[in-house]
């Protein structure tokens, strides 16, 4: 048996190719940024974009470079203490929360680190190595693109915390439209399957492939829109307590939420803070940046449920992915336009599904330190689904599993609703 | 549709010799105990003596007495404010983890107050109350129930806490014994039925019935053994990251546990504190205080993993419920016995299931502040099945569902095998 | 020189009898009070009666019984370690802020425990024991005098968390009056000399004695009132951040404040919690239950100071100890009268004085355990002088030193003016 | 009566040039610093050294260019909000633990911000401004040295945060040598002058000008040294309770403190981390970054205690101030060297005094803003005297009273011994 489970072998030319695509777009999305941009944490959970630029390079030192080529020579002999994020198989780790502290290497420093790996990778992928090593590239670029995402999310709320609203970079911002009405779209229910197909490139967590049953339901054929959560505000949708979880209610109590994250009022008007500054709440966009609880509690007070997992890729997976998934020139949710729903299953938002995390019947994660990459955060969490605005358009695919707490905010998070028939 | 569901309903003559079985047994399980003792806080999720004895009184009187009798007069103005749990329905509430700050009511009031309720009850229940009443009345008992077990499990904390290791009562200590070796029973998978059948009380949750599509399993022929646990431990369980959920391993390091809880080690042997006092650890009887994290660990080193509890309804509704529930003077797991098994599936010690606690399909709670029994609660937590050995026997059945956070302790639980086939 | 200081030594007889009157009066105070009054802890320094009652106790069976008398049997041979306050010399201690956790030993024990001690005292002191251990018996009933006041504080503070606002005991309650307008005393300054001169007891932190200068200032002829106190708050004294210390405003927010603890308003009346439970506030009584950041930003606000401790004791020394201390009848500070100032220097309420409790001149602890009484604590504390309506009457002296941190309201702490000429 | 005291009024003239000076020197001493390094804050009170320069240009800008030029334009309408650090006359302020969170402005912006201020400035010298202007631009550059120390106090904690060790600037680091013997230099007591005596600047902290009364008392003729240190390490010191204040030992524990911040073990040597980086602890040196706790302890430990401030000063006083201030070659302490002591008195290390930092007999602040800059911190602190090596030279004077909470460690503070004879 493989390690990484049982899918396809990328072929070495085009993972040479996709290489220098990734890391490539790694270094133009950090573009924008400052020195001092890139070495602020401003949450234990965020990192900063020097970081992310290290760890991902890390992991190419460390489960390739190091551990297959005898005469590669690290590059700092404490960067693999310093950029390893959560691996006890590799070794300790310097503290997540204090990434903020590390104000050298700076960034001169981290673009000869990346440098430095790269060449050596190029050396590597000239080398034909063999499928156990290529699906370990693939992973890790996979692993990158998580990077980019995060580093987007990361640096949003880095410069949301700033009185002063920095601007990423100017981006498109189209004039306010109005959202159709959501209809329901139907599903008969019965035996679906679940899981990756095979075909491409997949993480453990979506696999074994296997067959789920469900009950009928229908599924909402956009996600719920601005518009619609303010009339969940105006409604002291936050100040009903019958409409919470227990936890929800203690959160939303002891941090004060009245609102998604990066919402705040001006002058009676609603404005958000995007990458490329505040601008007005636009009701015909998706809602996005709340949490499980919110997304929960908007479903009771809608009479209706969150999907789970399973719901949704049923439909997910009989559509083409695609959408508004990450373009450097946009980076924000877009209204839904017309047609057969249900739409924007991929981009713009991830949806929350009721659905915990949890293993696949008959899930193994891979052996050795890369078997820490999934598994381990098997609880307390909730999966979402279908990718975001600020998800790389290749890192999409039916069957991707996302997953964060229910308190999670930053990331570009937003909820489709379901019912059952 | 009703307020409670589909189940039977109750006649009345029966629920009012029940009403005293299960008042009576709340106040026999406070008997060994002090007016001090009755009235110590822990922790803010355990609560005193006198706290469980008015609550459940509460309950009757906020859900029976107050609402349905014009002519009830409250026993005092203000213990609808002081003994509401987390109704915010009903209205606000004294803080939980201040339950220990109040010295008034004593002992003496909570007993008149019980007496007072009791009183009024009698004369509702020959009032030959309509079928909604009747089904509360059974939620009131049910509900007493719970927190029978709550209450033994909240004061073993409390004494615990006390460097003199008191004792709640003397109770049947056998000797020590030797397990039997663990054997698997398989199940072909395929549809199961899972929920309540509409026989007898159940509560919401366990609601629709509903079939569930199952997996080829095997599930252990009984509970994982302390025994088995000390292996666990001198093979360094407690110390091997590998081993752990991420949430797991980081609770190990912040609260540094080693064994279970109210396990210690002295001059070299393990000892366990008990309802009883300290006794010898008997490798025999079935682990108990793990928390869901330390379930999941012991699972991975074992090369197994949990039961969903599908799985564990899959066979657990196959018996008959019996076994060590709460008998005043046991209040302790027993070592398994032999004969065919699954063994012990009912008793001893709640079984953590890989199951989040969340709703079955169509799940529906029932309107109003009753509505708040259940549903709430589902997120963070992780389902429990079985009951124990401080369950009251008439309290469990097959589709009972129990649930906690990950890494809740003090309760009776403890946990069984399975594997994917 | 001997281990307490050059003070005189007691004798024999008069401590014997001193010993049943203190003793006493500690079982009057808590008598009131029923077994789950007296086991309730509410906050990290407030104690449980029963604590009082118990450790009261282990400092006579440690310091004196076990000490002296090798054929002295412990009561318990936990209770030194449950019992122990903060004496590290004697050993490891039970966790301060879990003493509300300890049910067991229950009232009837600790009586046991006191009428034990008791017995052994009474044959200790019949042996007509030596200078030292005269000394250390009257320190020891020092000591509990301290607990006196400590068991009165602490109580009411268990009592004000209840929100059924419960009775300590009913006691007088005098018709409001109205409090005359405040005069100043002037003192020329010079040479005064502070702390203890000889005869009798006192503590080692009120020597050496010694001479201190001081400047021209002036003294109020009495405390600040409860009606003075509500002008400041009407005229924005909790919102006003120039008036505070920056911790004090720091605290203000943090903890809410916007009155003295134990008001609250009613009906837009203010309400005062005392032993004897809620009345309005009285204008003409001194103010109480206020923090060193309370009174310091009074101060400011009236264009005064608080006086030095050496500025309190050049007048409190030239007058005779009395007023309204310790009377199990009143337990509330008492309004003003008329005649020569500064009155009410004795009782009522403890000042709060501008020094921060360091230590004399030439200060030297005792030798041993008992050197922990009080130089340990020299730090982050500030003096308060002249005792209080819960203070016992023979406690008090005008050297006498006692010492809370500038947050601390909990205590009968209230305030006077001074100002420098 | 003047805001800021009775002290010389400074020619414009020499202020114009001092100007200069002083702002050319914050400028050089971040010259090492990267942008990554100058945005780092690592813990509440450690500030970036870009928000120093900004903050210093800030105080000029709101106390002097906003309030005496009508046509000054500020630099950016935010700064007010974001630059203000706890001046609630002025505004609200950005919370301080936040301030490593805020990248932009960035270097260059804070460049520009500082020429903006400065040109302004010197337009303002030269319009020869009226005496009370004078004054507050010679206290904006007094406050402007006092972040220069704290600049370099700051970047040490950042940098020693990031286990890469990084160095601020290589510095002069003479070779190990050794420490003479300590002795005593007596005072025979009586009336001694404290308080600044008018001439030039001085803070309000240091007035009025008055007599205090000292004990006879012997001073100690150098700083306690690391080879002591070492002695008090290897005895124990970290691990007896009776040589520690309660809070102190309570620190001790919750940090696990077990030497000086700054010193590791490494091999078996003890090393200290530097500005220049990691080196061997040289016995030689007044030991540094000990907090009061530790001082106090240490004291005791010796057999003697450490010297009130009027002590101190009465030395102090009588000597030329001179030594081992800030030096941007040095930054570090230096042996002492032969000669009559009281010797290092001023500069190496700032010396903790046993004295609480309180107001001196007649203090009234300054009205308005400026009022908040001394008085308003007269609580929990202890007063330190004499300066360090990272003191501006010319900010330093007899009277001077620098005052930190009592477990401050990241200040360049050390001690030196007293006694009561």
């Amino acid at each position: 048996m493989t390690m990484l489970g049982a899918q396809t072998i990328p072929a070495s030319t085009e993972l040479a190719e996709k290489y220098e695509e990734v890391r490539a777009l790694t270094e133009r999305l950090a573009g924008p940024l400052s020195p001092e941009d890139q070495t602020v944490q401003s949450a234990p959970e965020v990192s900063p974009t020097k970081w992310h630029r290290a760890h991902t390079s890390w992991f190419f030192e460390t489960f390739l470079l190091s551990a297959t080529d005898p005469g590669y020579r690290e590059f700092h002999p404490r960067f693999s203490y310093l950029f390893n994020s959560y691996y006890n198989t590799v070794g300790s780790q310097y503290p997540r929360s204090a990434r903020g502290l590390i104000s050298r290497p700076g960034l001169d420093e981290i673009s000869e680190y990346r440098a430095h790996v790269d060449a050596a990778m190029r050396r590597l992928l000239e080398r034909d190595p063999d499928a156990e090593t290529l699906r370990l590239i693939e992973l890790g670029l996979n692993h990158e693109q998580q990077h980019q995402e995060l580093l987007l999310m990361d640096i949003k709320h880095v410069l949301s915390c700033n009185p002063l609203a920095p601007v990423y970079a100017a981006l498109d911002t189209p004039g306010a439209t109005s959202a159709t009405r959501q209809e329901w779209v139907e599903h008969a229910g019965g035996f679906v399957d679940i899981g990756h197909d095979g075909g491409g490139f997949a993480y453990d967590n979506e696999q074994p492939r296997h067959q789920a049953w469900l009950h009928p339901f229908a599924l909402a054929d956009r996600p719920v829109t601005n518009g619609e959560w303010l009339e969940f505000i105006d409604s002291g949708g936050y100040q009903r307590p019958e409409l919470w979880l227990s936890d929800g209610w203690a959160t939303v109590q002891s941090e004060g939420w009245q609102a998604p994250l990066y919402w705040s009022r001006s002058g009676g008007e609603w404005e958000v803070f995007t990458l490329s500054g505040p601008r007005a709440v636009d009701p015909a966009e998706p809602v996005c940046h709340i949490s499980y609880y919110e997304a929960d509690a908007y479903a009771r007070w809608a009479g209706a449920r969150l999907p789970t997992e399973f719901e949704w890729e049923a439909f997910g997976a009989r559509q083409p992915v695609g959408g508004n998934l990450l373009d450097p020139a946009v980076l924000h949710p877009r209204p839904s336009g017309h047609g057969q729903g249900p739409r924007q299953m991929f981009g713009d938002v991830w949806e929350w599904t009721g659905s915990a995390y949890l293993p696949y019947p008959g899930y193994q994660p891979p052996a050795g330190a890369i078997g820490e990459y999934n598994g381990k955060f098997m609880v307390n969490q909730h999966v979402l689904r279908g990718g975001s605005c600020v998800t790389p358009s290749d890192h999409m695919r039916a069957s991707y599993r996302n997953f964060f707490p229910p308190s999670a905010r930053w990331i570009f998070g937003g909820m489709r609703l379901a019912r059952t028939l």
